[in-house]
């Protein structure tokens, strides 16, 4: 039997953005804090690990299924905003800046991780668009090559579908100096160019 | 009660190093990983708050004490190095470098943080030199300026006792380059330069 204090190091250096030091240092904080920091975090998890499961319409991770989103008779079912990750949806909803349904894929296609499209949840979300009323899809996965490659075929899919599909608008971020935007930003901000109104 | 998950990413974010952002980066990657990362990290540190504790001789963290330091029969009980913290001894035990026993102070004096000498385990560390039959205290404090002021405390406390009092040299870290080391580093090379053996 392994140490526990090193099994703790080991594991925990398998967190996304956590290496042998600050493994280490973490380790020893837990340990130092034991009663208000270390089994707290350990009864969180398994709270979470128990309770929580994904929402078989959306994707997304809450402790029912339906998720809260999909039951709140306040949003906007017509609409489908359609992301990668859960992340992204919380990203969204600290925003408070949209009130339609989600659609999480799980990722993007990716001939290098050998995703296709039958790792994603596109089926689900043709299904979705066929068995309810939906109006929009709002394709807003991120702006990488993956990501709008995965739009550019989602798109394909719902060719003759009776579905208005848009995308996030492209330009300058809020507070962007334009001396530190890389260029396919300034050509896209330049390209769709708005009328200026005041 | 509280969405287990936002409880989760609460918790995550007390953990040193973790802000709200990665914190939040980490919960998905637990809940994505339920079974093969949020599950043994749980149940790592629940084993770990279960069996771990502090020697009652050096304060060094083990799941028995006396350490397995203190009782290692091959190490000199008659060499006591004297450490801020318990990530010290890590440090000197990873490099295998040292062969003695170790006394763990909990931290330095400090007016700032208003911790004096009864918070530290220096009346522990006297008792332990006149207990046992010691030879060496190696003073390996940090060299900022609250470790240097605590190691001189120390050898003010230990006047008149016969025991040899040393500390860690202070010079030119191995592969430093002169240009970019601070001018106390520099000062304190220079005054304490050594003569060249090939």
């Amino acid at each position: 039997m392994q140490n526990p204090i090193e099994h703790l190091i080991k594991v925990l250096s398998r967190l996304p953005g956590v290496g042998a030091r600050s493994a280490r240092r973490m380790a020893l904080h837990l340990l130092k804090n034991r009663d208000n920091l270390m089994l707290p975090v350990a009864e969180a998890m398994l709270a979470a690990a128990r309770s929580v499961q994904s929402c078989e319409h959306c994707g997304n991770l809450d402790i029912v299924s339906p998720c809260h989103i999909c039951t709140d008779a306040r949003r906007d079912a017509s609409q489908i905003c359609v992301l990668e990750d859960v992340s992204d949806l919380w990203a969204l909803e600290r925003g408070r800046i949209y009130n339609g349904h989600y659609h999480i894929l799980g990722g993007t296609l990716s001939a290098i991780d050998g995703r296709g499209p039958e790792q994603l949840r596109i089926g689900d979300l043709l299904a979705r668009i066929k068995a309810n009323n939906v109006h929009e899809i709002i394709l807003a996965t991120n702006a990488t090559v993956e990501g709008q490659m995965t739009a550019y075929y989602i798109t394909e899919r719902l060719t003759g579908m009776s579905v208005k599909v848009t995308r996030l608008a492209q330009g300058i971020p809020l507070g962007g100096e334009l001396d530190y935007l890389d260029e396919g930003t300034l050509g896209a901000a330049l390209k769709q160019r708005q009328s200026f109104e005041t």
